[in-house]
């Protein structure tokens, strides 16, 4: 462990605790705070070792759980990292994590006992959870001490996560740790599994805890004696402890030389059932050198994880270790979400992923992760992915760059998992899709579309695909290989729609059930659309892009955008109120970048539908039309008539064959109504708006508000592919000197920060809210609080019971005031608090997509615009490229990777999802930005695929980058490149269909 | 506040933890940890202070939640009752509770700086939580500080308690806390609320927090500032913090001289609207003497609470001032739970009670408590009451002590939530009575019928109501005045219930709805049974009485006990497993003495419906049979026959006369078979018997097994009435020298303790079980590990994931074993685990009714019984009187309120629930002690009521008790009774009626 690459936080203590997440290649996983607290575990959190609670309470938590180690020398205790020693000694804190990511160390030294301590955190795939404590002598002298060493708050087997976060006094009184006296090996257990039923529950598998490396300690289950021993009491032997938490801390007796160290290791797993633990004591009992072996596997273990990251071109070597490193940990994060191909693809299984997993952690209280990467008998790797639509697609767009020959079977999937009406089902698994359900007995549960990613996701992989396979896209078009999704969600007609926008789906539960039943039985067969015949419908790939395209169009509002009316909200669901009113200019923009790249490609006619057919060809009437209602209406109503076919009658099965003319056809009215519409939402001064609010007035367009500016708009105008270099500057500039940018960070925020209304600020009726409302006044003049209350300084507020309008609605009806009155008081409660212009929680809260913070994932999305951007300006020779280029270093340069850890508020070297204001990086890891910033490295790199051939000539690469020899190294597609300084190159076609088949094993870069 | 009384434990920090609730008079709630660990709140856990978490984590949390002081002087910190300062000084650390139970004060002198701090925390109705610091300079020298001290992580307003126990990282994003600059108060608000939903949703209701006695003292609303404040910097204001914990925490400068000290107070409160903030903000700015005013309602609201408890008769004067404390806290939990009359009663209202509440606290988190004591918006008391059946009627029982009136509405409102089928529901409100429903979705929800409670409590209020008012019970025999509870639960015909005893009732859902949309529209009466007029079907007394008896008798089984088959079991619920195999002979015990008692008092014939009567006589007959087969099926069947009239036809309406003759016959024919089963549980050493197993072998009678001693058994014999004086001592005797004994607390064990098997040692397949399978014996060879694994040594494990046979048999099913073969296997699997012996959770846990711990309610029903056996003996001269005396006080000290605060692991004046093995009492206050605690101290002071006469001789009073001045004092009935040492009064049948109608005022009670 020690020989391995660390990087280093020095006096960490002086940065308020932040969150790591340390992985391994196998089910382990282990989240700690940066001042010890810490949980882990296997495959989820339903095998823990630790309590796993939110981050906030693992920190807080620290002093009881986990690491303890007490130093007692004389009448003096030192206890490392724990906040009983801070105000005794000098102390000097130092934290380490590995390169590989998969090993931390905390040490600090006692300046005034001239010792330090240390213990490291990491993970054997055979063992479990390895702690190795080191003590030293840094003095000139002999010392001599007592020590307890140890684990605290042990986990026993069997608890259900929820149960422990709610009763964990309940579960303590289930708790039962034995000492096995022989191999001196703890037990720690649950008596019996706890149910409320009357049945026997036995609890057959226990959590283990065992030693190497000191002699004849004095075990300690619990933390009983640690008081006495404070005080200068012996410890004596514990065998069984009950109803406790469980621990294991060991006594021992030390006397070191000046200069001398010692080091031992406590080993942890879960889940062992008797024949598991008779086997590790067997080890224990008749192993000649455990330490040894523990080594051997932890070495290995890391392997496996290096091995992993490298198979996805995770590994590059370059005098920016930083950069690298971060490359590293983008390269394991994306593969740990998204999965990495473990076997060769077949027919049957295209897309041979392994390593992915469901994914969560403690910052993430709503996300249940689930390690499904091993099967728990064999011990072999589980070839499956599953994800959410929104990013399992994210995450094989940077997958793909190392993998170019999957892209079309990832095209596949996407389309297979795409529905009739044109949307997508909420999470992908390898077997089919899934989609979420309303359960009437859960509040939270709800159903709809998220029209987010579906449209930008697709075109970079369809981008991709045809860059290194030119003319395959072109060859597929009429392929009729393809289904659709049978996701039970109705979308209503548009008449309805109108109404009530945010009401907009039915689901039809009995239709759900039913798909369920069928692919328990038949596969995701069963949930493909059929047709009248009762075979499922095939469709070409023209068809399957049209339908997508149509959808959106159906909602395209003139100059306003892509009318969100599928009750979720798009990319940011903190926007969420947006939906039913909202307008995405951002849909627009990446609508526009498909519908140019389709147009390009189309060579020759494709098999269509019949209705798919009809439908286009009235959209195309519709977008010529020239008032914005009778656009929406056609449109509307266009899609109301195909949508109800489909979903009343089916397919036919007739298909005419769409001419290539025609299809140009459509994708030109198409580009010149998106585009004249993007043009429209430019902001005077150079900014583009990103959302827009659509107003309708009984049931007619009645206008557009834009709201402010947002940073994912500018990103998706720089998608778009209007903008021109020198306009793509201007944006830029302005998007420097704007309310996004966060000074602190250097970076950009999703919208400005705002102060929200003090408290005696925001409910506050206006002045002649008495006159106004006669009601109103007759109540307050009898003392009637059940509407508004009014303060002895004659103020007047509303209930503090009511959230909106509802409860207001609510209170006036039991009230028995209706019709003008109620009218009156309903418009002074939304003067009070302008709820129309409520765009979601993004406005209301302070971290994750809130107030004053930067999520990470945009940057990068910006990161990525740019750089695309920027190489138009040079493939173009426009002026604007150098000055894209200082854009492109200062975007790259906020996203932390050379910041110092207190800036960054964590190590720079891994991504963290977001930095609220005034605050350090928050959500290690798992979040999108590892997949934008592995695309930027390449293109840092200077890798460009464009008609089937590699070059490499990396502009963006700074110098530094260099080795002192003059070349650095990285990996792409499996094939090592050694580039040398000024060194360029354009691989020959046949080169690079090698290299994109993992067929190269060398490439060097030569200047 | 200081100049209340308080108790108090020195040097408390040598204890663990352990946790207090601090009541109060209105609806403010506090728990504590000795360690300072607190939450807080009103109403409810939603209307929090401090997070609401289980008592574990509130002590772990000690160091970031509630209190928090820093004292700096020269470059040392002092932070009292921290972990952080234990090391560094010589710290004295004492714990106070106040006498009325509303107040603790933790105080810590720094024995090296000669300083002393200490903080109370009380209650203000008006203003709410009120923390009073005070720093004396106890040194000969002026000294000089920096000082920091407020309160942390103080919750914001409109957090679900369990959204912050599952998610408080998410939750800490919505926190915003405002300084008001003017007057100093800090709120502590949500920015929103939080929900998934999109739509707006205010939060117009803060949390609020202001200070009294420091001049201009620096305002901070978070922690983040006290790391640099610790190593020496200044702090500066914060007026706005933003998606951290809220904080109060007051930064200044203190000078003292020698021996001065320096007092301040902060205040804090919940659920403040703008209305309410403005006011309090007028008064902090406006008030002249905010302090003054503050210190009113303090103690005005601690009069509030000792009025409550006083007229409970909870105020005693004696020389055990540790005993009258507990008295007094005893009261108070009493009427917390049960209520207290707060107006005259009417026809209307005839239990006018208010205060109580439905319980829970942070160490029972499946409770859920709420205090609706005030109107939320006139603030007046409401007068409700709801509890469990099981809680209510104990509460009252020992409320009916102090108000003998009203025992006549108790046993009215008993008898009205009783059924036609002889069960009683769930739960008994003011408005009537409610039940548990089966939720498909929720794999928690459950029904039945717990038995317990039924006959005994009702039985000590008959008594209670005939020893107060003799002949008023034989009068309402007859009175046709009751009714019946129409819970929607359907017990099944015996015949089924001999095929699973375990599954014997049908929950009628929609009988379920219909009859809770009755009750909504009309009140309770629609829950009532309607005759087939469709009327309201109305039963005398006796009728009611012979329903709940005959149920019982159903299920009578010759020498076994009362066959526990309704889907619940009785007292004990940690014995859950019992329910369907279990015979109660405490319930039998208990019918005993009812049935003694009824024939005791009928006098005259009443009227009873004929299928009441003839189930009856269907019952006399069955009771006469001989062969235990032949009595079951007997009682069984007619028991059956009546359940499936009523059930489908309800009552014909037709009534007759049940003549005294023959209802005494009846109890003679009971009684004659009850005594004798009775007897039959006489274990050889003198135990008695508590519960049994039937064995049922295809539907018959095949055998009663018996079980361990039991502590309740013991109580339910003595309380019977069929020991003689001799016997009862030499249970006594027995019980003493048994297993259930220990020794640590000198009490008593619900069962013996005893040793689970270790990990290793109980999943162990029998040696020849691969002789005795050959299908186990196959698939060990073919190292299929699905049913059992072999360790490398040849022991044999079932696989980890069975927790009983069900695991097993689904197990054997997807290998396809079934028949002879899976037989062998099963047995293979009930050798190893023994599950028919399985009694419940009792023997699996190790705190609450598990292994070791003492259930202290249990106890004190045994106090109760041998003060009734003693009080029996006395009365007739038995020369085993002061033997019986001797063990009454020896289980009385048992119970601890002599012991020292380590002893009983917290302050012996409040009760505590349990106390586990080798740990601290757990669960203060809210346990069903109180009441039988209430009931001895009665009879200790020599208070009893016979024949309508009171009379008054202290044989079981020690003399220590009173006064130097030979008095002691105390409440009954309301009447102070002033006690002198050697008196003995009786009083005349008109004195003691004006005393149980509560029109005396003093009574002397002289030698």
């Amino acid at each position: 462990m020690e020989n391995s690459e660390y990087f280093k936080i020095k006096n960490v203590d002086a940065l308020p605790p932040f969150f790591m997440n340390i992985v391994s290649g196998s089910d382990l996983w282990t989240f700690a705070s940066s001042n010890g607290g810490i949980t882990a575990g296997r495959r989820s959190a339903e095998f823990a070792l630790f309590p796993y609670y939110t981050d906030d309470k693992i920190t807080d938590l620290a002093e009881t759980t986990g690491s303890k180690t007490i130093i007692r020398k004389g009448d003096m205790c030192w206890e490392p990292f724990s906040v009983r020693s801070e105000a005794c000694f000098h102390l000097e804190r130092t934290l380490y994590k590995s390169r590989v990511g998969n090993s931390i160390i905390f040490k600090e030294t006692n300046l005034d006992w001239g010792l330090r301590f240390s213990w490291s955190w990491t993970g054997s795939d055979r063992f479990g959870f390895v702690r190795e404590a080191k003590l030293e002598n840094l003095s000139g002298d002999a010392v001599g001490v007592e020590i307890i060493d140890g684990l605290q708050n042990i986990m026993p087997c069997g608890v259900p996560s929820g149960l422990q976060q709610s009763s964990s006094n309940l579960v303590n009184a289930y708790k039962k740790t034995e000492l096995d006296p022989e191999s001196g090996m703890a037990l720690v257990c649950l008596s019996a599994i706890i149910i409320d039923r009357a049945e026997p529950s036995e609890a057959l598998k226990c959590n283990v805890v065992w030693q190497s490396g000191l002699k004849n300690p004095v075990h300690l289950l619990s933390t009983e004696q640690l008081p006495a021993f404070r005080k200068g009491a012996g410890v004596h032997e514990e065998t069984v402890v009950k109803g406790e938490p469980g621990a294991y801390l060991l006594g021992s007796s030390m006397s070191l030389k000046a200069g001398e160290s010692r080091t031992w290791m406590i080993v942890a797993d879960v889940a062992k059932d008797a024949t598991a633990v008779v086997e590790l004591k067997d080890f224990l009992l008749n192993c000649a050198d455990a330490a040894a072996e523990l080594r051997k596997d932890v070495d290995a273990s890391t392997a496996r994880l290096v091995d992993l990251v490298a198979s996805a071109d995770g590994v590059q070597t370059t005098a920016d270790t930083a950069r690298t490193a971060r490359h590293f940990s983008n390269t394991m994060f994306n593969i740990m979400r998204g999965g990495v191909p473990m076997a060769e693809a077949t027919a049957q299984n295209p897309l041979p992923l392994g390593f992915g997993r469901r994914h969560g952690d403690p910052t993430r209280p709503w996300n249940v992760f689930n390690i499904n990467t091993k099967d728990p008998v064999t011990g072999k790797p589980i070839l499956d992915y599953e994800g959410n639509w929104r990013d399992i697609f994210q995450n094989w767009e940077a997958l793909a760059i190392s993998w170019p020959k999957l892209t079309g079977a990832m095209i596949a999937k996407f389309l297979d998992c795409s529905t009739a009406d044109g949307y997508n089902p909420y999470r992908v698994t390898r077997s089919g899709f899934d989609w979420e359900t309303v359960d009437p007995k859960n509040p939270w549960s709800y159903i709809g579309y998220w029209g987010d990613h579906q449209v930008i996701y697709l075109e970079r992989l369809l981008e991709a695909q045809e860059a290194h396979f030119p003319g395959s896209l072109a060859g597929m078009l009429a392929c009729e290989d393809f289904v659709y999704a049978n996701v039970p969600y109705r979308i209503k007609p548009y008449s309805e729609i109108l109404k009530n926008p945010k009401s907009t789906i039915e689901f039809d539960s009995d239709l759900s059930a039913s798909l369920k039943a069928g692919m328990a039985r038949e596969g995701v067969e069963a949930a493909y659309v059929k047709g009248r015949d009762g075979h499922t419908v095939k469709a070409s790939m023209m068809e399957k892009l049209l339908v997508s395209i149509l959808a959106k169009l159906a909602n395209f509002v003139p100059e306003g955008g892509i009318w969100m009316n599928t009750q979720r909200p798009e990319w940011n669901d903190a926007n969420n109120a947006l939906v039913g009113g909202g307008l995405s200019v951002v849909t627009l923009c990446y609508l526009r970048r498909e519908l140019a790249f389709l147009r390009g490609i189309v060579k020759d006619s494709s098999p269509v539908a019949e209705e798919v057919l009809a439908w286009m060809r009235a959209t195309v009437k519709a977008l010529k039309l020239y008032d914005t209602q009778a656009v929406m209406d056609a449109l509307g109503e266009s899609s109301s008539v195909y949508r109800k076919g489909i979903y009343e009658n089916s397919f036919s099965g007739l298909k005419e064959e769409l001419s290539s003319e025609e299809a140009v056809e459509f994708f030109d009215t198409a580009l010149a109504a998106v585009e004249a519409s993007i043009r429209a939402n430019r902001r005077p001064d150079g900014l583009w708006h990103s959302y827009n609010l659509l107003e309708l007035s009984e049931g007619r367009f009645a206008g557009i508000r834009h709201l402010q500016e947002m940073l994912e708009g500018q990103v998706a105008v720089l998608s778009s592919g209007v903008l021109s270099p020198a306009e793509t500057l201007h944006l830029l500039d302005t998007l420097r000197h704007s309310a996004l940018w966060r000074e602190d960070q250097r970076s950009y925020m999703l919208y400005p920060n705002r102060e929200l209304p003090g408290f005696l600020q925001k409910n506050n009726l206006p002045a002649d809210a008495l006159k106004r409302s006669a009601v109103l006044a007759e109540m307050v003049a009898k003392g009637e609080r059940v509407i508004v209350s009014q303060d002895r300084d004659g103020g007047l507020h509303w209930n503090g019971d009511f959230r909106n309008a509802d409860g207001l609605k609510a209170a006036l009806d039991k009230a028995g005031i209706s019709g003008e009155q109620a009218g009156v008081v309903l418009d002074l409660f939304e003067e009070t608090f302008d709820h129309k212009a409520f765009t979601g929680r993004s406005g209301t809260f302070f971290a994750y997509e809130g107030l004053g913070s930067i999520y990470w994932h945009m940057v990068s999305k910006l990161l990525v615009a740019v750089q695309e951007c920027y190489f138009d300006a040079l493939d173009t020779g426009a002026p604007e490229t150098t000055a894209l280029a200082a854009h492109y270093h200062e975007i790259l340069e906020g996203t932390g990777i050379h910041k110092t850890a207190r800036e960054y508020g964590a190590f720079p070297t891994d991504a963290y999802s977001h930095t609220p204001w005034g605050k350090g990086a928050r959500q290690p890891g798992m979040t999108g930005q590892v997949k934008e910033d592995i695309i930027c490295r390449f293109g840092e790199l200077g890798v460009r695929v464009r008609e089937g051939r590699v070059s490499i000539d990396p502009t963006l690469l700074s110098d530094s980058e260099f080795l002192p020899d003059g070349t650095l190294k990285f990996s792409y597609c499996g094939a090592q490149v050694n580039l040398h300084k000024g060194g360029r190159l354009d691989l020959s076609e046949e080169e690079s269909q090698d290299l994109f088949a993992r067929r190269l094993e060398e490439i060097n870069v030569t200047a």
